[in-house]
C-alpha cells in the first residue's frame, strides 16, 4: 500500500495511492482510517511530507565507504562507531517531494546530499528484540539529509549544517510493502547517476537499531528514522534537481535553488 | 497570563489559572482561543506538559560555572562556545509537572538534574534582532534536562544519556508575565536547596540565541528553547524528589524513581 499525505483545501490528508488515482481517508494510516470522498488524479495533487514525526530520529555515519570518505576528504581518522547511538534532525527543515531546497545565501559551496533509507514507525514499541523489530514499521519513505559540510566542520552542532529550512526533503510516499533485502539507492543529478548502493548494507541494520533504541524510548506511531548514507556526493548547485530512487519505494525529486540567485 | 494544558475526558485542553480556578478554552495560545466550558477548580485537574514542540531546541552549555565544573569534573580543558549554535532533545522524553522520572534499571549512579528556563515560542518568526527577538517569546515553562552522566561521556550522541523516557520534565505551565530580568532558579532536593542562581546571567541571552536560530530556522508556534543550567547537581536516587523554582513563572516538581525498585 502506497500512503500519500496532500493538501486538500488548505488541510492535510492521507490518502491510498492505486494506479494514477488516490482515494482520499478520513484519519490517517497510524490511528485508524476509512475512505472518505472521491478518488481524484494523483497528477492534481500537492504532496506534503509523508508525515511530521513527533521525533525526528537519524543513524549519521551507518555506512563503511561514507565514513572513510568522509574521514579521507577531512584528513582524520576515519570514526566507524561502536554501537547504533541515533541522533535526530529537525522537524522544521522538512519539506516534501518537488518542493525547492533552498541554500542559505552565506553558506559556502560545499553543499552536498545524502541519500537515505527513511524508516516509518507505525505503531508504539517498547523493548523490541531484533527479530520482532520490524513488527512496528509502517512502511518506508527515501530522505535527504542535505548538509553544508563547513558549517558541519565549524559549529557546535549540527544545527545549521544540517536542519536550516529546506534541508531535509522526504517523501514522496510511505510504501508498506517494500522489502528491505531488495533495496538499491541510487542517486541523479541533472539526470547523471551519481551514485549507487545496496541500501542494507548497514553497518548496524534497521533492526539493531531500533532494538537498541526501544529498551529506552517508546517509539511513537509517524516517529521516522533516517538510516544513513554511503558514499560522498558532489557539491550542488543553483539549479541543480537531486533525483533519489530506492527500489520498491519511488523517486524523491528536489530542485536547489541558492537564496539570492 | 498563566496557560496550563491538562487532560479532559481523555483529551488535552488548554486553561488560563485565574487563582484556584482554571477557566478551559477551545482552541491553544498559539492559534486563538475562546472560553469554552465552567471554570474548574485547579486542585482537581491532571496536568500535561504545556506544549508538544513541533522542535525542541536545548542551548546546551550557556553557564559559565556549569561549563568549568564539567570540564573539572571530567578532568577536561573547559569548552566554552564560541557561538550560540542550539542543540535538541527529543519528545518522547517529556513529562508533566508531578509524574515520575524513571532511570532506567541498568543506568549507573551518575543521573543528575539541570534546571532550566524553557523559552516558548508565540509566533512565525524568521530574521529576528537582538532588539525585537522577544516579540515571538508567549512566555516561559520550566525544564529538567535530566542527564545520565557515564552514558553522556560514552555514548556517539545524547540519546539515552539526555533522552530517555520521562528525562525531560517540563511546566508546570506557561506564564506569560514573568521578567527574564528578574527570574531567580533555585532548585531543592527533597526540600533542601541545592543550588540557587541568576536565570538571565547566560554566556548567550535569550535574545541572542533566537536572533541566530532565525536567521536559518523559521520558528513555529510551540517550540521551545531549554536555556541552559548553571553549576552541578548532586546524584539523584530513587525516591528523591526535585523541584525547580524560577522567579515569576512557579515550580516544577518531579519524584524519581529506579526501574526494578
Amino acid at each position: 500500500m502506497r500512503w500519500i499525505r496532500f493538501e486538500d483545501m488548505g488541510e492535510a490528508v492521507y490518502g491510498i495511492v492505486e494506479g494514477d488515482m488516490v482515494q482520499p481517508v478520513r484519519g490517517d494510516p497510524f490511528e485508524g482510517f476509512e475512505e472518505h470522498g472521491e478518488p481524484r488524479a494523483f497528477g492534481g495533487i500537492k504532496l506534503l511530507v509523508p508525515v511530521v514525526p513527533k521525533v525526528f530520529y537519524a543513524a549519521g555515519l551507518n555506512y563503511i565507504d561514507h565514513i572513510m570518505e568522509v574521514a579521507a576528504k577531512n584528513g582524520r581518522e576515519p570514526n566507524i562507531p561502536s554501537e547504533a547511538d541515533v541522533g535526530y534532525r529537525a522537524n522544521n527543515a522538512l519539506i516534501a517531494h518537488s518542493e525547492n531546497i533552498v541554500i542559505p545565501v552565506d553558506a559556502t559551496e560545499r553543499v552536498e546530499y545524502e541519500a537515505e533509507l527513511v524508516v516509518v514507525i507505525g505503531k508504539k514499541a517498547k523493548n523490541l528484540t531484533e527479530a520482532n523489530a520490524l513488527d512496528c514499521v509502517l512502511g518506508y519513505t527515501i530522505g535527504n539529509d542535505m548538509s553544508e559540510r563547513t558549517w558541519q566542520g565549524q559549529d557546535r552542532t549540527l544545527w545549521r549544517a544540517k536542519n536550516t529550512d529546506t534541508f531535509k526533503p522526504m517523501g514522496p510516499w510511505i510504501e508498506t510493502d517494500a522489502k528491505l533485502e531488495d533495496m538499491e539507492t541510487i542517486v541523479r543529478v541533472n539526470g547523471e547517476e551519481t551514485i549507487r548502493f545496496t541500501t542494507a548494507k548497514m553497518l548496524f541494520s534497521v533492526q539493531t537499531f531500533l532494538a537498541r533504541m526501544s529498551k529506552y524510548i517508546e517509539l511513537q506511531p509517524g516517529d521516522v528514522v533516517w538510516m544513513g548514507t554511503e558514499g560522498s556526493s558532489p557539491q550542488v548547485r543553483h539549479g541543480d534537481v537531486i533525483e533519489i530512487d530506492i527500489t520498491g519505494i519511488g523517486t524523491l525529486t528536489n530542485p536547489v535553488v541558492r537564496e539570492g540567485n
